[in-house]
């Protein structure tokens, strides 16, 4: 009966803002970075989880996190499983920390790191997978753990587990598809807006050499640049390869309408965050404008609430959950149900740091227990940073191979940590000693 | 010519919980607290400014508006003066925090309570109320300030524009009435949910004594409490008493509309926060099912974008700004103006600490420069805190009295701070040993 003993969460940060790997149109030079939480406990196991921060502030998603997982010291591992649901309800729910959400931004950020350490903990603890303990779950008990509050307007308690019931029977079947075949992807690293398009044509070759046939490519800050660059993609992808294109929040609506139906020449199968992530009615008014090119966010929608209404409304075609900004399996599995519910694939958000390796189990449960189905499923890859993981994501022709270590592979190699803990891992102390 | 050459930023809590005042069905136990903000310059000159907590988590929002700040350090006043657009945009723009809303939670109340700072300021410099100042301002430089941005496909600047030079010829003639007048006002002392019938009924029966017509009443924990404590309310108001009714954010949608049918017989004006804050859609539901009770909401709609959403889709019938959790005045003006478009009248929320102080300006604004009237509008005022502050609000039989002090009104005394700064103040260096 191990006990959680000690909290600890660190500030990591890594230098990418000097290559302009993950510049995009809003965001030209982010540091990708991590609040990382590890429990402790007083036997051998621990738990890790993160959240995905480009820099400044992820010392503010620390605090909030220390915040959070306070009430967690003492507590049972083997009750903290039985009790998923009431746990997350009690950190998620701090009756004045919600204040400064509620839901949303830093704390909700924060409450999503400690709860992925929390599964992690849980599923390291069972010596399964997350993935895996999820799919080894009877559907009330999945039910049970999954924060449901403000969404039984468009799915209920009953609804929920009717659809957890009715894929039950089968689970094994995926799996053993998904151990054969894995789980299909794009990648995202040619496109980064930053890179020349010499870059940018040998990085989309060398991904097709590579088996992808999907390749997202950053878009936004200049129409003429864009063209340019969409072709270049184009071309290297051939006719029936699959272009993404993204950008990042940057337009106002009728702008969006307008830029992406120039870009339509180019046969794009989605745009990625046309606009401000809050504006589910902007979305929808987009999606009406620009079809068929398909509308895809959700990797800055803050939590379920406003998946619920993204989804409700029909104001998405891809639905974009990220496993670092919805706190964590509980609010994650809703999300999947709710979008089964309006027939609408989930292409999860990744790259960052561990996005990847986190959100792999979540796209695995979708197919195993929620839809059933990878029809129009896209999961986001981007070959990077993956070497400071424990069990870093195994890519095989372009597609995820199934995660087989427990936990929830957000464990990080100490040596990382120690060189890129914000400000005083080696590396930080030299560079800002240089600056 | 000063210049700005440090910023304070001060976690300060005042320990409410221990008397309930502020309790509701979702917040029981708030200890009312700021991250206070102080713009110091080379010369006597300083800029006040703050965003409201409750209690834990305002080291957050401190940490937040350091980073935030920080570029304001060396700014010439007078040029700040000139530059509040870009001063803006800078603040709330930075790439790298932004990931963690964006514009919404932590980072948000920190940029409002910078921002507000930077207004106070200003308006110090120049020797006028904040209100004053934004009267005093040419349409086309108080649209310069604005942040329009993701509101184009529903509010255009020539639209701004329009509507602040339609009012701009006859701000005087209004700036008079409220002068005689005062601005309209309701008070939600009487009903915090922590309160005992009996102190219910003697704090309706004082405020109805001290001229006050309309009442705020919290519900939502249990419906025969709601009905007993609701019928206190209405006998002491009497019929024609305006009896508003507060919910924050407890119920599912379909919860509140039963909820609130069952209460209709008390004849309430509006029920405000029925369920989540995110919750557009949810709301306009609300909303068709509960007439002639109206929609209030917007205490927690986290930036303008929400606003637009809000208000465009007819989701509410008063529009509660908050100007701690808007980005001060940059963001709050296109609400005042979106709002105005589609004739909803604006009924800030305050209380709090400093909220009344603050937010007064706004409603006075409102009224001078926007939508050019006071049907339907109603400001909250809570009779608590307002000791702490050099220039309290003013309110006379049931109305505010225009602030004529410069500024915000955000100063707090010195003493004020000095007992209730967290964790070392007097205050909490006795509480916490005692702990």
């Amino acid at each position: 009966m191990p006990r959680i003993s000690a909290i600890d969460v660190v500030d990591v940060r890594f230098p990418t803002s000097t290559t302009l790997a993950g510049s995009d149109a809003m965001h030209p030079d982010g540091d990708y970075s991590a609040a990382y939480v590890v429990l402790r406990t007083d036997a051998e196991l621990s738990g890790h989880g993160l959240t995905f921060t480009i820099g400044r502030g992820t010392d503010l998603c620390v605090m909030a996190a220390r915040h959070i997982a306070e009430p967690l010291i003492g507590r049972d591992v083997d009750e903290l499983a039985g009790s998923l649901g009431p746990t997350y309800r009690e950190l998620v729910g701090d009756s004045q920390l919600r204040w400064l959400g509620p839901e949303k931004g830093v704390v909700h950020l924060a409450a999503a790191a400690v709860l992925n350490a929390v599964w992690d903990l849980v599923a390291r603890r069972a010596e399964k997978p997350v993935w895996r303990l999820v799919a080894d779950m009877d559907p009330i008990d999945l039910v049970a753990a999954c924060d449901l509050r403000y969404l039984s307007d468009v799915l209920t308690r009953d609804e929920a587990l009717e659809i957890l019931e009715r894929l039950a029977p089968t689970r094994a079947e995926r799996i053993a598809h998904l151990a054969r075949a894995g789980y299909p992807a794009y990648t995202s690293a040619p496109g980064w807006l930053g890179y020349s398009d010499e870059k940018l044509r040998r990085l989309c070759r060398e991904a097709v050499t590579d088996g992808w046939r999907a390749i997202k490519i950053k878009v936004g800050r200049n129409i003429g640049d864009d063209k340019r660059r969409l072709a270049i993609a184009r071309e290297e992808l051939g006719p029936d390869g699959t272009l993404l294109i993204d950008a990042n929040q940057v337009w106002e609506v009728p702008l969006a309408i307008a830029w992406v139906n120039e870009l339509a020449q180019f046969s794009p199968h989605w745009i990625e965050e046309p606009t401000s992530p809050d504006d589910i009615v902007g979305h929808a008014a987009i999606r009406a404008a620009v079809a068929p090119v398909g509308v895809a966010t959700g990797e800055h929608a803050h939590n379920r609430v406003m998946f619920k209404q993204l989804l409700s409304t029909g104001a998405l075609d891809y639905c974009q959950i990220d496993s670092c900004r919805l706190a964590s399996v509980n609010e994650i599995v809703p999300v999947l149900l709710m979008a089964a519910k309006f027939g609408i694939p989930v292409c999860p958000h990744a790259g960052g740091v561990g996005l990847c390796e986190v959100v792999q189990h979540m796209s695995i449960v979708d197919y195993v227990c929620v839809s059933g189905t990878l029809d129009g499923r896209l999961l986001e890859y981007v070959d990077s940073l993956h070497e400071h993981f424990t069990s870093p994501v195994v890519i095989d022709r372009a597609r995820y191979r199934m995660p087989v270590d427990p936990g929830y592979s957000a464990r990080m190699h100490p040596d990382s940590i120690a060189t890129y803990r914000f400000p005083d891992g080696d590396y930080w102390r030299s560079a800002l000693a240089r600056r």
